[in-house]
């Protein structure tokens, strides 16, 4: 029975929150996002195409405006690189994301560097940073 | 005296490395690169427009073609923010990066997150994530 109830390791759960980062994205739901991430006026984001965002109540509200004007988002993460130190923490993964408006939709591939950190034994987001891989012209995508 | 002789704060050390790194850049000289970097098989870098590199030959590698096929580069940039937790530190800044190969030269900004790791009181970057901002077609952009 012990390995059932082995511990996680650091990287398991930063990959946990790493998922549920992404599941939040395609919930729609502003307390789903609230819940990975730690709430500070330091905290940034670069959604793809955008400039960045710093600090969490500007960074809540870009994910109420996206949210508002999205119909449907799917995210298929591939390969998620993770690596800890001490209470920091950084995931690399490349999602394909197909995000629908009531313009239509578009599916495009980002690479994403997430940054996460530990307090009271709890990780969250502090960074997202998106970059749009090329391929697809900037415009067609979000925003 | 004493003012000037005060320690530098973690996050003017990283700062410090930071401006190394671009300082690098501008060098061609892949010694100078390989001086600001940690030598490991999980460092990472995405170059903007190309595919997330894995692992310091390969990124050694990288900056040898790039270095090779470049006659000037020149950085300048603006508002560095900078992140300091144990050991991993963070600074996000927006370059804009001017570049001149045979071909002719080209102007792109660019969303750059860097993470350091700090070891034996040295910090070094360990992950160089560069977003092109759209405005620019991407194809002229370096690559």
């Amino acid at each position: 029975m012990g390995a059932a109830y082995r511990l996680k390791t650091d990287e398991e759960e930063v990959l946990g929150v790493n998922r549920a980062f992404f599941q939040a994205l395609e919930s729609l739901d502003v307390e789903q996002m609230e819940a990975v991430w730690w709430h500070e006026d330091w905290v940034q984001i670069l959604h793809p195409g955008w400039e960045l965002i710093v600090g969490w109540d500007e960074i809540r509200e870009s994910w109420v405006d996206i949210f508002r004007s999205t119909v449907r988002m799917r995210v298929a993460i591939s390969h998620p690189f993770v690596h800890v130190v001490g209470d920091a923490a950084w995931v690399s993964c490349r999602p394909e994301i197909t995000y629908t408006s009531k313009e239509g939709f578009t599916t495009a591939a980002i690479d994403v560097l997430n940054i996460f950190v530990r307090r009271n034994g709890a990780w969250r987001i502090v960074h997202h940073h998106a970059a749009l891989v090329p391929a697809q012209p900037v415009s067609e995508v979000v925003q």
